[in-house]
């Protein structure tokens, strides 16, 4: 497939919803972007706990093989990394024994359903030396690795506050069905893992730790048709939405927010950020623009500029060599290539699972309803 | 001027800068606009500290009379509503004393500088039995006219969240000079007060009573230039920033900040209201457009109108009969001719001096730092 | 009114309609907003064939004298200005009888019905040696002003191309009954010279001398309910829309239209115009912003700046001290102001009728259907 | 790979440009996001005129074979069709002799040089009864997909006016260096070549066929950098930049233009169709967002909706079961998808190569400089 020198990473993925699909995308879109890549994704085997949707999911992969037990996985020795694209409850027990098993994991967000889930899964990877991955693909928008370079490379000057918002509609309508992501058993938190899992990566990502956090959670649909029961309701019991202030460790503010019955709101992830020296903003709706404003320009002609990124954006000019648009698959792969790559060079890199951690704390104090200091 | 049966309503206008000349460009307008009104404003006479400003302002807006002693208005019989448009340090005295004197009182935003002065106010008013009124303008764009009636009108379902957002960089640069706006003891608070007093009469008239609030407040510049004292610099001891979390009495959450360091916003105030069948959203930088969404439209064609007020949007007819756009100054010529209707009619309308009040409870609370019950 | 040294400017004021509002309402507002200027206007007669409504306009603006004779404004001694905002089809006589009295002419666009009544108040204008001015005010917004200090300047370099477009909805709908509009006879050209005088003023105001024009014109909606007589419609015999293609005299292509049947289309004037060093962007929905790209700004970095005209965009500071939003009636305060500023310097300023004739030619040229060489 | 009862569909590619790996990528991912399919595309052998660059493709999309004789697929009973991406000037001997050998053709755009070549192309497909297809893949977003609906169900009523504008970059500063795309000979016209193709699909897709047209071209920079001659420029000869007037037999008239020098329009593709009862917009750079007007609105509340395209939106849901969002390469899938399942279904489909007939015929048109009558 690439140079003779390129190496294959086994892949052994679990998990063939909607995100196990975006991740088979990514995976074999990697030489393709990344032709000249230190390493190749090479999926050997997919498991579900439905034999039929492992099959079906192999051969529309092109996998050669698939299981409904996915403890098979661990004991092979082709397979160096284990990709969890499972519900959250199951990602305790599977990254917990990946790791134990000498594997590299993948793991989708929110990685545990709590605190407590996350910090396992955190110790179990630390334990065991392995490497750990984390799905936080909206950094690698390249509109948003430009934004990163810009505070980070302090362009734009000493951050004063930082707006994070991520709200849906998927849960907008009272007719809009009881699914597992309305349980707190089986998913954690609503709205706060779901959204605020990105909300706060986003945010300690582009503004560094946070150290004081005060939010409220908020059931707003208590009941909702129940899918099983025609005629009968089932009882949500995890947020629909949150809210939260913050004070970042620099001594920025921050206002972060996510809600799934947000009318109007398709996907609309937002960071808002401004600084002594400039502000920049972003909308995942128009994923490939950022929008920055820089102080040192002339009042009267200062302004936020849009910048429509494209190949002077790196690494999108890997995609495409003009500005026609990068869509959400494509931060996947951008993912992926950074996953094998970090492998094949054993090069430690972020989002890892202990960054999850930090986020994960963030939820935690969110749920206590007044001001917490977050332990950094 | 107009026709026979108009009332004149005399006023003593007290004030002469830049929101006192809004105020004069207002009722030199109100019968151009509004020809058919029930009364239109007479300013008598003008009053400011420094003679020579008052004398040029009477000049400027063809005033017959005026003064460096605002006291002496109080004493006029031909002077029904005194209008106040000095710093806030005077209004609780100005206030007070005009409506002892039974006068009608018109007083510029924030009214006092605190909570106790405000209610002071409000005590006075009451015990004269005089009409009171405030300067909250933005409620009068057609924009957000349209947006209360959406929302009174039951148009967009139930409100679930609510986000007002005053942001400014007049101070956004370390080298903007002090001014009495920096200065607690002369402003009362800062953004607080100057920009938060707009939010939180946005939020509690278009989404109801607030039952608790939890804020910040930052102080981002801690010191500015002295302008008279070149090189030195003074203290700056109000706040710069203010964030906060809410419920409202209907259980709907709120969040609102302010911001006069906000580098990238100019006179960025915006509001975006999630309801159970719809939503909307204004910025006043384009403050003719107002954004609506409705959720009974189908999801393939969903999503927020952009409707740009013109004629079919009272009161915006009466100044173009096309959408080429009102500005802020028009938003002062609905409100004056709301006052001097309401007097002519002896019809009592919001907002009073006694909305003011539940403003500055807010603005009270978010100043202790953590969750305060709001009494409403 | 104003300080003893300012000079009044006696004007006798010809229709009362919208535009006679507006230019009434700007006339008393330049004392207000330019206090420092060199001359006020002083209103001291009012015009209309209903003698009732020129009664009626003259209480509604203070104005001491009203007449249904508007020859009588033309032998007053204290009549310097003769203000002319009738429908077009009085404005040769009314123009050319004032020039010949040795009034200075203010007429509002387009100022003859065709080329030849253009041409002929043209001359009466020069032959008379009495100043004339044009109601241009779009050239007047703050961010038109930028506009053309980059393009003049160089700061954008060579134009290369300019769109201008102007799209209403006010005959959108098949419902939209018959006016004067509709008429040749009455009004001349339909949307060609009512937007399309708009349009070419700025397409020259902007990027100079058009050499060679190409165009349509189409009537949409060739027959209109007719509301003198019910049930019954009435013949619409003037275009509806035009487009046009052109070449600059500096070798720029220029594309062009307006279209009074645009449904969506709230008052949309655009103008969008690339350079070889950058681009520029308006549109009059937001009056207050303008588009500009730099390209000598990195590619990684470079987009549109949306630059919110505030104080450090003259005359914008003028009015409020704050980006809080200037709007369309505002614009013709700062065309007023020039107006009688020039007459009081005996400054010749741009644009007067000659420059409408210039708009004239190409409005001519583009009903001929082909490509046409214009005489500049 | 999928279900036993889907068809390969054997498939020869030439060219292994940028496009190339475009149609590489869409033909791999059909599987995965049509699982479903009649058909999947099987690349079964790849031709560039360099061996190397034809085997690093191979490698890199996993094709088991690969050449430097284009002629050598034409021969292969193994390949049903012929994907040709290469530049225009093979064009016409390549696809004439696949379409003489019995292959389909699936041919980029432009896909003639000229008028004469695009008709003789089209001659050889009909004369050999073979399917041919073309790379218009802008019809395949989502948002223009709905659009369409819109439009042909009569959902905006009748339309009036079309503007279609495709303008870039690439070619906007002096110092882009000289390539085959600056040369007639080898890309035939320029801007109207290859961004004209794609505006005159549109417009004839949506408002169906054009009658008249009048145009312009014009070469803004002349000579451009020789990149085989440090120091030395070479001569520019075909269009950077084209305008054209239209009128569509339906009565609608059109205005267009293509742009490759456009300063601050990085791949900015949109068009703008008014009609009797609503108005569409749509951006490119934007892909996911349509802008709807519906004109039986009330006017208080009329206005464009920004519709987030989504699941509601087919064939969206196939790639991602929110909005967040698709990109360039994922329109090229859909239009793959549509390749093949036509071959399997043996269906005929739009767009054809007897389309990119009537897209040539007024590409030729437009260059002739006046008003011209096309034969639809």
């Amino acid at each position: 497939m690439l140079g003779a020198e390129a190496l294959g990473v086994g892949i052994g993925a679990i998990g063939t919803g909607f995100m196990g699909g975006i991740h088979a995308r990514a995976y074999r879109s990697v030489p393709w972007i990344f032709p000249d890549a230190a390493a190749y994704p090479d999926i050997r085997v997919v498991a579900d706990l439905r034999l039929e949707d492992a099959q079906a999911f192999a051969r529309r992969f092109d996998i050669p093989e698939w299981t409904d037990n996915w403890r098979t996985l661990l004991g092979r020795s082709d397979v160096e990394l284990v990709d969890v694209c499972t519900p959250p409850a199951l990602h305790l027990e599977i990254a917990t024994e990946a790791a134990a098993a000498g594997k590299h994991v993948y793991c989708e967000k929110p990685v545990g359903r709590d605190l407590a889930e996350t910090t396992a899964i955190w110790e179990a990877v630390r334990k065991a030396e392995v490497a750990s991955f984390v799905g936080f693909n909206y950094r690698m928008a390249p509109a948003v690795i430009l934004a990163h370079e810009l505070i980070s490379g302090g362009r734009i000057g000493q951050v004063r506050q930082v707006k994070v918002s991520f709200r849906t509609l998927f849960g907008g309508s009272l007719q809009a069905p009881w699914s597992w992501r309305f349980s707190r058993e089986q998913a954690g938190c609503g709205a706060l893992a779901d959204l605020g899992s990105h909300v706060f990566d986003l945010a300690l990502h582009l503004a560094g730790p946070i150290a004081r956090v005060c939010g409220t959670t908020t059931i707003t649909v208590p009941e909702r048709p129940d899918p099983a029961r025609p005629g009968a309701t089932r009882r949500v019991d995890n947020d629909d939405a949150f809210t939260a202030l913050a004070e970042f460790a620099s001594g920025a503010t921050g206002i972060f927010d996510g809600n799934r019955v947000a009318i109007g709101s398709a996907s609309e992830l937002t960071f808002d950020i401004v600084a002594s020296g400039g502000a920049v903003r972003w909308d995942m709706r128009r994923m490939n623009e950022l929008q920055v404003c820089f102080a040192d320009t002339p009042a009267a002609e200062q302004g936020f500029t849009t910048i429509q990124t494209g190949p002077a954006n790196p690494p999108y000019g890997r995609f495409i060599p003009s500005s026609l648009g990068l869509g959400y698959a494509d931060t996947k792969v951008i993912e992926a290539h950074r996953v094998v790559d970090a492998l094949a060079r054993g090069e430690v890199i972020s989002p890892s699972i202990g960054d999850v951690v930090a986020v994960a704390r963030l939820i935690d104090a969110v749920q206590r309803g007044g001001w917490v200091e977050v332990d950094a």
